[in-house]
């Protein structure tokens, strides 16, 4: 089994560039040497794109490849960052910025899977890894873990998991904020998940996408930062959520270096890399984050509290990222599940399904309630309060 | 085997999304529908973007998710594409928008090829796709062709791929015109290609990323618009040769809607969907490209004839794409084949090595001559000429 610092066999077989061993020389030439090595265009795209003049100029590589592991300001501005919000040491050679953490995700478990291994996932999860694990041929392991901890908060985290590890486990993947449940794991929460990983030499997949975005003083704590835990935890981030910009599809994922170098192999073969004027526009916001993200977070928890106060259900108050993640148990008086998911679906608001999220929530249902304006979310409120609520 | 019309195993173990039996329901509402399902940021980037404000104020989704098989505009755009310039039968609804070329054949193989298969390669090939077909644990069978057809113009294309086809071949792998050689197949010629897929009952990818990219009066022809081919035939495009903006990582496949579903399932998994302003920003150069398109191919056929006229080599002179690949062979002179490679480099000219395009052509070099400015270029050719025209 490839467990933790060991790669999945199909990667064996891929070749990484032969250009890594003239690099030297070629940073060497500098601006002298021409490049006939790549099969790409010199000028600019001949029609009118809607990026501002002045951008563009600046940025004169904006339309052509670039270098796959992420351009350079980019790295170096997500290397301060990291330091200074996750207490990962890392620096720029220690980030390969991804196609938003989704393929982040899809990149590690390709590249650290095997077929008939066992990955641990613990739920309720984002429902795209079961379908990731699934794709590399291994099998999915839930240990339900974060939606049960709003009604045992001292559940023993350590001990839930170490039920569910086989000698074919190799990997634990790890989501706090957790999406669907909001549930923020403490310090000593992710300190005990590490024990689990270190003792079992796993790999832990940290996905992080919800960074920074915890409520009532919850702390987002970055196991990768925990000592010994920075090779063996993959990092992952995304400028979909506090940076709001889903629709750019930009991540990214930090480890140690001979990891990075391995999860690079196989993603130029799934993308070759992400845009590169993308990343170029992030630079400066990731320099200026700490003067905007707050407000949204701050924002959202506002949102949260006006729903909690008109609704007449009773989720569990989530911690952190911005959804409700409840069963609908309580509210079904007789009526089949999917006759009232179709019911809020007729009443104008659509939620997502619980079985999406793993077993054992089938009943549940999620709300996000940062997608839709202040006004809509209101509405939808009312909406569901007349299909749940039934007199 | 899953050969043509059945898809790998290990997509069965993924699932759609929920929401698509919902979606007659949801598009009914229309925008009464206030929707939670999605976990997305209602409001825009809270801090700058280097985008046209009348863009984004035009296009208010631009920081969201979207549509996972391409937003309709851009399909609808390049519906109308592929039927005026490839003779595609196709509508929206035959289109998955990827991440590049690259992302479309990463999941073609991934969707459609099993562990244990043969997938044929016609070569000299893109090196990627011999690692994507590794990666999916299937053998790489190589078909010495495109450079051959330089000097034997009238050989029997279809008998020459069919001496490789064996009860385990599932796909073939066609790039016409051709990356590194620079060929383009005959109508006459890709039509005996598509008769060995059809009789031994093989998915045709036909890699068409230097789509438009022709010379000399050489006609680039679609197999997928061949009777009976659309099906059986993923026809590949990018935004990245001719639209010339690599940098944005867009890129397109036509083909059946079954096999369009089954794509997108995988490529949700890989990466959820390509970048939605990306999209955005590219409906109106595809609406608007017959304007523009010709103008580079000519510039790169201007490029080709400096090239020529200046260089001491003697390559073959390449009908489309934008590149030459030659043997080394004749200029060695003694030097070792890395030598001379690396002598390249030290005079300040970076060049391709064979190897990574197939076997035989070890001692073969890929030079772009669209990549730098026409000046660059000729400093190029001079440099070359100095490493390889020893006297």
């Amino acid at each position: 089994m490839p467990k933790y610092s060991r790669v999945a066999e199909r990667t064996q077989h891929i070749t990484g560039s032969v250009f890594e061993k003239f690099r030297p020389k070629m940073d060497a030439k500098g601006d002298d040497l021409v490049k006939l090595h790549i099969g790409d265009a010199y000028a600019p795209p001949p029609y009118r794109i809607p990026i501002d003049a002045e951008f563009t100029r600046g940025h004169p590589g904006f339309h052509r490849y670039c270098d796959t592991f992420g351009i350079a300001p980019l790295r170096e501005a997500l290397s301060e960052k990291v330091r200074r919000d996750n207490g990962l040491d890392a620096g720029p050679e220690h980030i390969l910025v991804t196609a938003g953490c989704t393929n982040a995700l899809s990149v590690a478990v390709q590249t650290l899977v095997s077929p008939g291994e066992d990955v641990l996932l613990l739920s309720p999860y984002w429902p795209f890894f079961r379908g990731m694990v699934r794709l590399a041929g291994a099998n999915v392991v839930e240990v339900p873990l974060y939606a049960r901890l709003y009604q045992e908060p001292s559940l023993d985290v350590g001990a839930e998991i170490e039920r569910f590890v086989t000698p074919r486990t190799v990997m634990l993947y790890l989501n706090s904020p957790n999406n669907p449940s909001g549930k923020v794991l403490t310090r000593k929460q992710l300190e005990d998940v590490s024990a689990v990983a270190r003792r079992h030499d796993l790999w832990l997949v940290s996905d992080e996408a919800y960074d920074g975005m915890t409520f009532d003083g919850h702390e987002h704590v970055s196991p990768g930062g925990f000592a010994g835990m920075f090779e063996r935890t993959l990092s992952m981030f995304t400028f979909s959520k506090v940076f709001m910009f889903s629709g750019l599809r930009i991540g990214y994922v930090v480890t140690g270096r001979p990891t990075i170098e391995a999860l690079n192999k196989v993603m130029v073969h799934q993308l070759y890399s992400p845009s590169t004027v993308a990343q170029q526009m992030m630079v400066e916001p990731v320099r200026t984050m700490v003067q905007w993200s707050k407000r949204f977070v701050e924002h959202a928890e506002r949102l949260r509290d006006m729903f909690l106060e008109r609704t007449k259900v009773s989720p569990p108050v989530p911690d952190g990222a911005y959804y409700f993640f409840f069963s609908l148990a309580p509210y079904l008086r007789g009526r089949g599940y999917w006759g009232v998911f179709d019911a809020c679906m007729e009443a104008g608001v659509s939620v997502a399904p619980g079985e999406d999220f793993g077993q054992g929530y089938e009943d549940y249902i999620r709300i996000c309630f940062a997608g839709e304006p202040p006004d809509r979310l209101e509405t939808a409120v009312e909406r569901l309060n007349g299909v749940l609520d039934v007199v």
